[in-house]
C-alpha cells in the first residue's frame, strides 16, 4: 500500500498564531491582496478575559484600517484616571484624578477596553470578505528554512517549508506541507516557532505576584468606571472598567506564599480562585464596599520582562506579539505592542511580495520593533516596581509617595498611549529636513489634526487620508496658495512631479496611484481659496485638496501649519509610511531628496 | 361555484405610501412594537433622482433611531454655500460664500445629500430587523371609516377598512380586505387618500418653470462641490452637489414657452429634455465650461405652494408629506418635511394604540404639523421669489440685489435647517416655567449639547440620551451638587419621585422605565464629583448621571447650564417628548406641574 502523500501548499506568508498579533497580520495582508494562511490550535477564538486595553495610537491604526468605528461602538472608553492612597485615619483617600491618556496629541485621547475575543472578531469578519479564515485546530510539527543560497536571496522563493497536524482530521491524513516565501511566529508566550529556532528570551523574572479577576460588581466606590491605582494599607489593586458594567481587578497578592508553589517557584493555581483573590480585593477597597457573585474571568501571574534576542530568521521567518516580549499586562501595552508589530511588518511583506521592494526592506522589522520592545520592558520594569512599591504612610516615609507615583505616570504618557513611539534612522525614515517640519517628528506617527477639504469645507482628520492602504502618502503642503510667489512655486514643483524622471514615474511606472497617494494642504482662507487653483499633478481628486483652516462655525480646524511646525511661506512635502509614520520631509525645490528616499527601498520601474 | 372570499387582515396601522414618510412611520412603529402593514405601488424603491436633501435637524432625527452613522457614511456633506451674480464685465462674480446650514444651535451643522432611494434604503433595512417589509405592487381601491360613534371612541377598535388589490397576484385572489385601527396615507402628492376623503389642498400655482438634472460635470467651476445660488445674465441655476461626483444642477427655464403646453398649462416633457436643460446650464454657467456627458436623473416642474385644508380624518386617517403639502425643491425640505411628519405621528398612534393615552392625543399631529406646512409654504413663496427673480445689474437696479437674497437666506437658516421648527402649546406642550431653562425653548426641539458622564468623564451629546424609543426623557438638571442646600433639594425631589403617587409609578405602574428615562445633569467638575452621592431614584444606571464639565482634553463640553438658561442653583426639571422637543419644564419643588403636564394625555395605572 502506498504512503498517502500529504497534501502541498503553496503561500505567499503563513501565519501561525491567531492573536491579536497573528489576526492584524492576516487581515492586512488579504486586503493587500497577498495570499496568505493562518493557523491556530485553539478551536474558537477566546470568549472572555485575556488582554483587554486598547491605547490612543492602535485606536489610530484600527481606524486605519476602518475598523475604529466597530471597535468605539462595542468597547468601553477610559478617560479619567483616579489615585487612592491611605488616608492617615487608616482608610483610603482620593489623592487625585487625571486623564487616563495622557496624551495630548491624540486623535482618540482615550483608552478602550473590550475582551480580547471581541477584538479579535473585528479582524476576522474584516479577513472573512477577504474570503480568508484561520485554520483552527492545526499546529506546526516542524519547520525548515531553505539552505540554498540562491534561494534565500529570492524574494519570490517559497524559501520556508512547514509541516502542519490538523488535530481534528482523521489520522494518516492530518499533515499538510506548506511551502511559504515568508512566515510568522506569532504563537504566544511559549512561541513553538521561537523555540524551534532556539531563539532566547532576555530579561528577568520579579517576585511579584498579582491576580486579576474580572467581575460585574456591586460598590459603593465612586470610582468604579474609572481606572484607579488604589494603594491602600491593605495591599494594592488597580481597577479596569470594562464593557458593559464589567470591572477587572488587579490584585497584588501578599508576597510569594499565597499562590507559589515553594518547591518549583512556580504559580499554583490550585492554592487560590477568584473568591480568594476578591476576598483580597475587598481588604484594599475598605472603607468602600464591593462584592461580585460572579466571575467571567480570572488568571494569576508573576511579573516578567522578557525580550526575544532575535525577531527574524534571515528575513524569512519572523516572531511578533507575545511571542517576542512579554511584560506584566497592567499598563495595557501587550496586545498593543502585538499589533502594532505586525501592523509594521505587514506592508513590508507586501512590499517585498509584489517586487517592489528586496529582502533587506524586512531588516527594519526588527531594527523598529525591537527597539521599542526594549523600551517597553524598560518602563515596565520601572513602573510595575512603583505600583507594586509599598505607599508613602505615616509609618513608612520610605515608600512610593502620590507625587512619585503621578509624575512616572504622567512621563510615560506619551509611550504607553503609543503615540510617542519613535523608529531610528533607516531605508524608511530619513531624518534629513527635519526644520522644514519642525513638529512632525521623522520617524513617529502623523500627528493628527482637522483640516477641511478646499473644494466644500467638509473637515477631516488629516489620519482619515493615511489609510492603510500599502500607499506612501505624499502630503504636500503647499504654503499660502493666496502668495503669488509661494503658488509659483507650488506650480514649479507640479510640473517637477509629473515629469517621467521623477519619484512619481520612476516607482510608480505605469499606475503611480498604486504606490502614492498625493494630497494637497493649502494654508488659505475657506472664503476665498479655488482648490482649481492647485496644479492637476497635485489634484488628482477634488477632494485631495485640504485647507488650513476651521469649519463654517470655528468648531474645528485651524492652525495646522503652526501646530505641525511648517511656514506657510515655504511650505514643505512630507513622505507618511504606509503605517501611518512620518519617513521623510523635503523642499519644494529638493526634489532628490525625496528620490533619494524612496530609492532607498523601491525598485525603479 | 361559491365566491372566493377575499383575504382579510387585521392590523393596528396600514400605512399606504412606502415613501420617505411611509417607511419612517413604519420604522418607528415596528420598533415600538405596533402591528403595521405597509403598502406600495411601486415594484422597487426609487433607484436614482427625486428628493436628496437631509437637513440638519433630520440627521438629528435620524440620530435617535440609530440610523445616522449609515446616513453620513453614504451621504455628501454640504457646508457651505456660494453665492454668484452678474459681473459688470458681463461675466459672473463669486459675491460672497456663507455657511449652507445657518443654524448655530445645530449638533450636525451641514446637510446631507443623498438620493432618495438610499435613504428608504436605510429604514427599509431598519425594518427587515423588526420583520417588517413593504407589500410592493399592492394599491387601495376603497376605504371606509366606520360611521358607528362607539366604534369611533374606541381607539382599539379597527374602524377602518381598506380594500387593497394586488397588481402582482392573479384576477380573482388579487384583493385583500384590510381591518386597521388606524391609517397613514403617504402616498405622495396625488394622494389616493387624500383625493378619496375630498380633502382639498389649498393654495396656488406660480409661472416659475425649472429643470432638474444630475450629472457627473466636468468643469473648472471652482464652487462645483458647494451649495450654489448663481444669478447670471443669461439665467439663474443652483448646484447641489451629491454623493461620490455627482452634482444636482437646477435650472430656471426661460418663460413657460420652454416646457409648458400652451394649450394645458402643463410640462410637456416632450418639448424638453436634459441635453436641453444642460445647455441652459452652460449658459448660466460661463464664462465657466461645465460638460457632462450622461444624465442620472432629471424632472421638469412648475413651483407651486400649496397645503391640505386638513391632515386628518376623524383621527382614525391621516394623511403626511407630500400628500399634505408641496412647494418648490430647492430649499431642499420636502423630503425633511415629509419623514418629520410621521416622526411626529408615529410615538402619538403608540401611545394611544398601548392604551397610554387617548384618542385626543393624535389630534396634535394636525395641529403641530398643519402649522409648521404653512410656514413652510410661507417661506416658500418668499425664498422662491427671491431665487427666481432677475438679479440686481447695473440695467436693472429693481433686481434682486446679493444682499437681500443673503440676508433671507440667513434670516430662514433655522427654520430650513429644522432646528427652529417650533409647536404651540398643547396638551404635550406646556410653556410655564419657561424662566427656568430659558434657553430650551418649550415646544423647540432639545438643543443638542456635549456633557460628560460623571462615573467616567466620557463625552456624549445630550442628544444620545434621547432616543426615539418612545419613551418620555425627565431631564434632572441637579444643579451644583457640591452646594449642600441644592443637593438637599435634589434629595427632597428624589424622595417624591419615588413616592408612589409621583408621575413616575402613576403613569409608569409597575414598569415605569418603560415610559420615563430618568437623565440627571450635575454642575460640578469632574476631578471632585463622586456619581455616587446622586440620590438612587435619579441614578438608575452609572451612565445616566452627566455633569456639565469640558473632558480631560477640553476639548469638547462645558457650559451647559449656560447655554440652556439653567441657574446652577434652582435646577431645573426638563421634560423631553419621545420626538425630541421639549414638553415642559418644573421646579424641583412643583412635582405637580409635571404631575399635571402628563395627566393631560397620560392614563393613570
Amino acid at each position: 500500500m502506498p504512503v498517502p502523500t500529504a497534501k502541498e501548499t503553496f503561500v505567499d506568508v503563513l501565519i501561525i498564531g491567531a492573536g491579536p498579533a497573528g489576526v492584524m497580520c492576516a487581515n492586512a495582508l488579504a486586503r493587500a491582496g497577498v495570499n496568505v494562511k493562518i493557523v491556530d490550535k485553539r478551536a474558537a477564538s477566546v470568549l472572555a478575559g485575556q488582554a483587554d486595553g486598547i491605547q490612543p495610537r492602535t485606536i489610530e491604526v484600527f481606524q486605519s484600517y476602518g475598523l475604529a468605528e466597530r471597535l468605539l461602538r462595542e468597547g468601553n472608553q477610559m478617560h479619567m484616571v483616579a489615585f487612592y492612597n491611605p488616608s492617615p485615619d487608616g482608610g483610603l483617600e482620593r489623592t487625585g484624578r487625571a486623564a487616563d491618556a495622557p496624551a495630548p496629541t491624540a486623535r482618540y485621547p482615550y483608552k478602550i477596553t473590550l475582551h480580547q475575543g471581541a477584538i479579535e472578531q473585528i479582524f476576522l469578519d474584516s479577513m472573512a470578505q477577504e474570503d480568508l479564515r484561520v485554520d483552527r485546530e492545526t499546529v506546526p510539527i516542524s519547520i525548515k528554512v531553505t539552505g540554498d543560497e540562491a534561494e534565500l536571496r529570492d524574494s519570490q522563493a517559497h524559501a520556508v517549508t512547514v509541516v502542519l497536524q490538523h488535530l481534528d482530521a482523521e489520522p494518516g491524513a492530518d499533515t499538510e506541507v506548506v511551502r511559504a516565501k515568508y512566515v510568522l511566529g506569532s504563537d504566544g508566550a511559549h512561541s513553538w516557532v521561537r523555540k524551534t529556532f532556539g531563539i532566547t528570551m532576555d530579561g528577568e523574572q520579579t517576585n511579584f505576584v498579582w491576580g486579576v479577576v474580572d467581575v460585574v460588581p456591586d460598590t459603593d466606590f465612586p470610582d468604579i468606571r474609572n481606572r484607579c491605582a488604589i494603594h491602600s494599607h491593605n495591599g494594592s489593586c488597580m481597577v479596569v472598567p470594562r464593557e458593559g458594567d464589567k470591572v477587572r481587578l488587579y490584585v497584588q497578592l501578599a508576597g510569594a506564599s499565597d499562590a507559589v508553589d515553594p518547591a518549583t517557584g512556580r504559580i499554583d493555581r490550585s492554592r487560590i480562585g477568584p473568591h480568594e483573590l476578591m476576598q483580597v480585593a475587598k481588604k484594599t477597597f475598605a472603607p468602600y464596599r464591593i462584592d461580585a457573585d460572579t466571575f467571567d474571568w480570572w488568571t494569576i501571574y508573576i511579573i516578567g520582562q522578557r525580550v526575544a534576542s532575535k525577531f527574524s530568521v534571515n528575513e524569512r521567518v519572523f516572531i511578533a506579539g507575545d511571542a517576542c516580549h512579554t511584560h506584566s499586562p497592567k499598563a495595557g501595552q501587550g496586545m498593543n505592542a502585538s499589533m502594532n508589530d505586525t501592523h509594521n511588518l505587514a506592508w513590508k511583506l507586501a512590499y517585498v511580495l509584489r517586487g517592489w521592494s528586496d529582502l533587506s526592506l524586512l531588516k527594519t522589522y526588527e531594527l523598529e520593533r525591537r527597539k521599542y520592545a526594549q523600551e517597553l520592558i524598560n518602563f515596565d520594569k520601572d513602573f510595575s516596581a512603583l505600583f507594586s512599591g509599598k505607599p508613602r504612610t505615616k509609618d513608612n516615609q520610605e515608600g512610593v509617595s502620590h507625587e512619585q507615583f503621578l509624575e512616572a505616570f504622567n512621563a510615560y504618557g506619551g509611550f504607553t498611549s503609543g503615540t510617542n513611539v519613535h523608529y531610528p534612522p533607516s531605508a524608511i525614515v530619513n531624518e534629513a529636513h527635519q526644520q522644514l517640519a519642525r513638529n512632525l517628528v521623522i520617524g513617529e506617527r502623523m500627528l493628527p489634526h482637522v483640516f477641511i477639504c478646499a473644494a466644500d469645507a467638509r473637515p477631516f482628520d488629516i489620519q482619515d487620508f493615511l489609510p492603510a492602504d500599502t500607499r506612501f502618502k505624499v502630503l504636500v503642503f503647499l504654503g499660502d496658495v493666496g502668495n503669488r510667489q509661494q503658488l509659483a512655486r507650488v506650480h514649479r514643483f507640479a510640473e517637477d512631479v509629473a515629469s517621467s524622471k521623477a519619484f512619481y514615474r520612476k516607482f510608480g511606472g505605469d499606475d503611480p496611484a498604486k504606490v502614492f497617494d498625493i494630497v494637497s494642504i493649502g494654508s488659505g482662507r475657506k472664503h476665498e481659496v479655488n482648490y482649481t487653483d492647485v496644479p492637476l499633478p497635485l489634484r488628482t481628486h477634488w477632494s485631495k485638496v485640504l485647507l488650513d483652516d476651521t469649519d463654517m462655525f470655528d468648531r474645528c480646524g485651524g492652525g495646522g501649519y503652526d501646530k505641525y511646525g511648517i511656514d506657510p511661506l515655504a511650505g514643505a512635502i512630507v513622505v507618511v509610511r504606509p503605517d501611518g509614520y512620518v519617513g521623510a520631509v523635503s523642499s519644494f525645490e529638493d526634489l532628490t531628496a525625496i528620490e533619494g528616499y524612496f530609492a532607498g527601498f523601491l525598485t525603479a520601474h
